[in-house]
């Protein structure tokens, strides 16, 4: 049987189904169990480790990955001094090469710049970090490091700690933990709360429930007192998949793990570090979660496991390292099988040599497609923005208080001011969209970042006393996004 | 049959026969169709990559090449920080990773590094770029791109645009073309034409034809209009073989390429990129041949092919890559066929194991041979004024106008101001060199390069009544470079 | 037969015995005799060499000899740019790379920094040099390639010339040859000197017998007539094993070197290279042993071997290249079997695949243990001052002079102002620790930095008219050292 992963880019943690990832996992468990059966397996393959930012963890677990498999590794990982000191674009140098090798693994500073890859490159690009935005291994590696402790994602109780604004890679890991049915609890240093979008999102499409309570047990790890006090009033939010039976049935398709939503028992704590090196022009937070050995110390953690996607800077205290409890250095040398399992899956390894090769690149866009010359994504590092001989800017529009517009390559919301119907030249305050009615087809609708880019584009502005008799939309009534994606929610 | 390159050098693409050339493209054709007949044929050999200067797509060919091959790679490409500032120099590191490894891939700033290494290595070693003189590989990969795509060189017409002056690559690739009967027209931006010496070289070497031409369609590289305008006024140079038999005989042994002469259809653009890290003082050209999709709209262009070595900065439009004419990526893929199958050769993996070591580098000096102390190459670069502990210059007495001294390390030419015969102990004015009869034996000349330099020597000028008895010699008539070296040209 | 080896971290030269080292070279002529024999045994095996520091030819080679054993490796030579830049520990990151391969190969700038890793590391650790300290594979080329050319070690002669201070390399050298019986002379450079304590550690455990001599032929090195004049008198150091019989039972287990000692006859020259990035703050040496090919002709050293570690500066020749008597690039070049021996050796590759994997680190502390909160050691750039959240000083309590505490990570020595009794509470000046009878047991010992450290600790210096009842220990009487750690010397 062909992998369904035989040929694929692998951009998001998103691209990857349920099943996609169960198989992964199993490939990981067997290459764990019988390595030997993997040696040799992609001898003749190349794999291209193109690092545009330093990684050293990232880097050598794949080149491990590959040359435990048998296959070849060619690697740059200053490229800056190389063929960006001659002007040369991604696009290119991505042709150039995917062209030398069988799969390319990319590290770039740039938001999008993977999806930019997959797109040009003639083989497979994985994506080992673009900019803040994402960093899907690093999220199969900590769910399968939960998966082998806790023996299912369903039901746990996972405890996000730390810097939960900046990084995209907190936010994945937040959406596949709801994937797998599994609470998430989300734990921040001050000002480093979770993005409003990512909280709705997780309402939106992963139907889930978010409630405010206290911290309890976990108080622990602001340096309270851990036990006999009165526990902290920082609240916490915890997602608990309110559809357990829907989630099932939309998501997660073929999936073996036991269902046991609810058991409430097991709890894993994932500390993050302090992030110094991106916005750096953010004040550090002054209360910032921390797990020390003393922390541990209360029964209630007996049974707890203890995550980090390392490096660490002072936010979990070397004495923890002996803990039995504390899995982050498994987490790490687990990442050597899971990207042996992934390569295995994307070059078809176990296919019999039988190549699957379908498109690169292959997620699709969930609501409605919005492409537009003119409109750029406000993302100033996404690769819409520096590469814009080889990329034109293409948009999901999404409803996130107003309408936005969603970048399709680094994710970051661009606002909107107004939007147009190119047949009647009218053009409409974003916060209306809801209320216009007869939808305005997909094919005729424009947006403008500001009025007067509208004026000048030759639209008017609706009547003032237009919205009198248009009153928004009541509850249960599907809004505009909802008529015109054709999407039933 | 043991390979006629194995344990060979190569240094510039004049090492390479004719016939070692195509013997070299007959193993990427087969390693194109039967890849698999390749793989593991090096296990246990090691290439090393030493690259002084950054160059990702040259190296990472040669690695992918190598362990697509079976063998491993050994690298650094940052040399600077490590040896070369503990005050190494090339002479002694190349005789130690050349102890580590069986072939060793070079990249150098200096011109004649690679002929450098080549005589202190253990091993075979392959240049891939010392300087602004040689890279031989890159030729060989556009060779073989025009041969895949046209079939054969012979009679092709290749227009050679955009930074003709700098980069010896560019001259060597005309020179190769020359060899294998193909046409070269030059196109270069202004004062970015081909060096006086390189076109001397194609008429004396290569019995080429040179006569100016109109630019005709080629023009619309200008920016100009594509049709229906007067054509540009602006000049190419078309180096035609004029004496086709004779080339056969002296160059072409055993080349199986069909002899089409003349056919004038087929044609390749060549588009090279503006140099900016090197000579960057020297101010960019104000025209430079430039290729966009428009200007490839002319029907006269239905059935050319592009070429362009990478990485570009402005000289090629991204619009053009999707246009089937455009072989570019193709010539950057056929990086790793090609560099296989060198390394198939040199390695000797195809000679059962069977040695053949020989020189390590085997280019002789066609003309007359020239050491003495005290002349200097003039280029400050090259490799006898950096390393002046382990090489003495050496030249080949050139007559490129008057008598000139190229060195046989970076190629370039030391002009001398006048010569002595070290038995008379008289000196004469270069330019005399000509009338001087009988011509003093070779083991008798001695350069300088002023009159100062002579007279300091203890050598006084010749009468200047001399040259009145020594008229110049009329047409037909042998010069003395012929006569002291035996040639009948 | 399980190796010895196998399992094992090489930190240091001292942790190999001498049947290790035998091992080690029995293997490495096996190999340069049947290479074939050797090539894919270590498939699927990883070695990770990260270099903190830059070092081309350890690490290349290293390089080289995993992949002639059909290893692969992970690498990275630039660490300051990714993970230190990120705050990472050694300790962290030794674990992570550790659990992503075979075996680490390690440089890095501290002192002590491979004890720490092997301590931490999942799988053994190989010290490629760790700032002035060990680098134990250098020592292991040094040794074969004498042993090679010389047949035997025992009874050669080896001047070590030029920087004698600085560098532990050329110490562990002369440790080396004392164990295998070989005589040491020292020819430094002005002002580089071999260390008082390298001297008495060669006395006390080597039981060399030192003296001083005239230069006589090798005063040569420093530039004077090689012959027929008044020989220099620049002193050197003769090390010549004083009990050979002792030697033998002592150190030299299952060695089957021949026993030559006091032929005299062979002589080795090994040159090391001016010191300039480090210590760059002391003057360079006036006077400099350097070798010329002018200074080999006399006839006095017609049978010696000429030995250096390189990179050189100037201290070495390049005339003398071509002289038979040069082995320096032979013995980079068996850099490669000796490493591929190691890796053999300690990866198991021998031994059917039994794992014979015991501790991580094996030296013990030959004499008295000390661990004391408040000691650190003298050497800023010790790991135990750098990496204090992982790792404690610990010491071996040495006799130099007066009592000195040695560190075990980088092997300096602190001084300690005086001691105490932790029952009585009395302190002592540290000269008088050998009058203290009976001894302070090793449990009740705390020493202090200062007079003012140990009253700060409440302790009370002893009563002046102490030692009039104290005399000094007479000839032959054991020292406190001996007393407390039981050895009968």
């Amino acid at each position: 049987m062909v992998s369904q992963l035989n040929g694929r880019s692998v951009i998001s943690i998103d691209d990857l189904s349920v099943s996609d990832i169960e198989a992964i996992f199993k490939t990981a468990d067997d290459i764990c169990t019988n390595p030997h059966d993997y040696f040799g397996k992609a001898a003749g393959k190349i794999a291209a480790t193109l690092f545009y930012e330093p990684s050293t963890r990232t880097r050598l677990s794949f080149e491990a990955a590959m040359q435990r498999l048998g296959g070849g590794v060619i690697s740059t990982w200053d490229v800056n001094a190389s063929s960006v000191a001659k002007g040369e674009s991604l696009a290119d140098t991505i042709r150039v090469v995917g062209s030398y090798s069988d799969i390319v693994v990319l590290r770039h500073p740039w938001e999008g710049a993977a999806k930019l890859a997959a797109e040009y490159s003639p083989v497979p690009v994985i994506n080992a970090g673009d900019g803040s935005h994402e960093h899907p291994t690093q999220t199969l590696c900590d769910l399968y490091t939960l998966r082998e402790h806790h023996l299912t994602l369903r039901g746990l109780r996972v405890a996000l700690c730390g810097d939960l604004l900046n990084g995209r890679t907190i936010h994945s890991l937040a959406f596949a933990l709801a994937r797998f049915g599994a609470n998430v609890i989300f734990v921040p240093g001050d000002g480093k709360e979770i993005p409003d979008y990512v909280r709705r999102r997780l309402e939106r499409d992963y139907h889930a429930h978010i409630r405010r309570e206290q911290l309890g047990v976990l108080s622990a790890l602001f340096g309270d007192a851990p036990s006999g006090e009165e526990p902290a009033t920082v609240d916490a939010i915890y997602v608990t998949p309110s559809e357990p039976h829907q989630l099932a049935m939309s998501s997660i398709e073929g999936t073996t793990v036991e269902f046991r939503v609810g058991s409430g028992e097991a709890l894993s704590i994932y500390v993050t570090r302090r992030q110094r090196e991106r916005g750096g022009d953010s004040p550090e937070a002054a209360r910032y979660p921390t797990l020390t050995a003393r922390a541990l110390k209360t029964s209630q953690f007996k049974d707890i496991s203890i995550l980090h996607p390392l490096p660490r800077v002072d936010e979990l205290s070397p004495e923890v390292d002996k803990d039995p409890r504390s899995l982050y250095f498994r987490q790490a040398a687990l990442g050597v099988p899971i990207r042996m399992a992934l390569l295995w899956h994307i070059l078809g390894l176990g296919d019999g040599g039988q190549s699957n090769r379908r498109e690169a690149y292959c997620r699709n866009v969930q609501g409605l497609g919005y492409s537009q010359p003119g409109i750029d994504c406000s993302n100033k590092t996404c690769i819409t923005n520096k590469e814009k001989e080889f990329v034109h800017p293409q948009f999901e529009v999404v409803r996130n208080g107003d309408y936005k517009l969603r970048c399709l390559y680094c994710d970051q919301e661009t606002a909107t001011a107004c939007f147009g119907n190119t047949e009647s030249r009218i053009y409409y305050p974003s916060e209306l969209l809801d209320r216009v009615l007869p939808p305005i087809s997909p094919g005729h609708l424009r947006f403008f970042q500001s009025p007067d880019a509208a004026e000048a584009a030759g639209y008017r502005r609706v009547a003032d006393s237009w919205d009198r008799y248009h009153p928004e939309p009541g509850k249960g009534r599907k809004s505009w996004l909802d008529l015109v994606s054709g999407r039933s929610r």
